[in-house]
């Protein structure tokens, strides 16, 4: 079982390192794409090693995706590449978990409308303009969309996922 | 189920905060403890609002106790009520878990000695001049005590831990 994360420079520190290390936790294996190869720097300080560029992703390798928070959504969400990525495991029905910032990329993948989420407060509207049906809780369930509002939620988040990813 | 962890500033942040998350995510009641009630200042700069002060701790009331690193448990390490509270759990075989600087408390506490360990590299010496058989792995577990290395082990300490403390 295999799944990837979508960061860059800027993520959301514990929104990128609890998702990975639980699922390597879980016994998981983990690639965390970015734009470009290398070290990528997260808000607070710590670095993380990507594992591969968002071009070089094949998305049909991968069981699950996860879209950490921070500045990293605003960064990715540009390139067709990560919109093909997206839509692949929409397609698919794949899991795909998006914390905080994270459904700023669904919205730019248009797979929002008519779907209950949640996100962070600040980016809300975006997500009810985008057609979403907006919930203030821990974590929301929609089909294969697992969504949350902070990193606080990590712990629902993360619990949600991997039922999910369990389950494909 | 209740879990016990002791804090102070400058304590790493992941190494608080992945325990913590995680154990919520498992449905275990979770208290942070610090020399002082209030908000601490974790080593990348994120805060945590810890529940109670260590002196106000009443370490029967728990069912294991974790000490993350960083600079934390060198500034705990100094009170004789942090001693009295890893030795409740050493006399009564509760799972305690130290990663990273966390064993420097269990030399304080003097439970260290022929016990099988690992920690940061940086006090393996001191961990073997208290006695302690060290090893450089992910994670060792000898009998109650759970010992791991630093943030990348994180999975693998937080695997033991909770298989100990599902046990008792």
């Amino acid at each position: 079982m295999r799944v990837l994360i979508l960061a860059a420079n800027g993520v959301e520190d514990l929104e990128l390192y609890y998702p990975y290390l639980r699922l390597l936790e879980e016994g998981v294996d983990v690639d965390v794409a970015a734009p470009e190869k290398g070290v990528i720097k997260c808000k607070y300080g710590y670095q993380f090693k990507v594992d591969l560029s968002i071009n070089d992703v094949k998305p049909e390798e991968y069981d699950g995706l996860i879209l950490p928070g921070g500045k990293a959504p605003e960064r990715i969400r540009i390139y067709a590449k990560t919109i093909e990525i997206v839509k692949h495991f929409s397609n698919t029905g794949k899991p795909i978990g998006a914390i905080c910032h994270g459904p700023q990329v669904l919205i730019s993948a248009g797979i929002i409308k008519g779907r209950r989420v949640t996100c962070y407060i600040g980016i809300r509207d975006d997500v009810i303009v985008a057609g979403g049906k907006y919930e203030d809780k821990e974590v929301v369930v929609d089909g294969n969309i697992v969504t949350s509002r902070n990193p606080f939620d990590l712990p629902y988040f993360m619990r949600e996922f991997i039922k999910l990813l369990k389950k494909t």
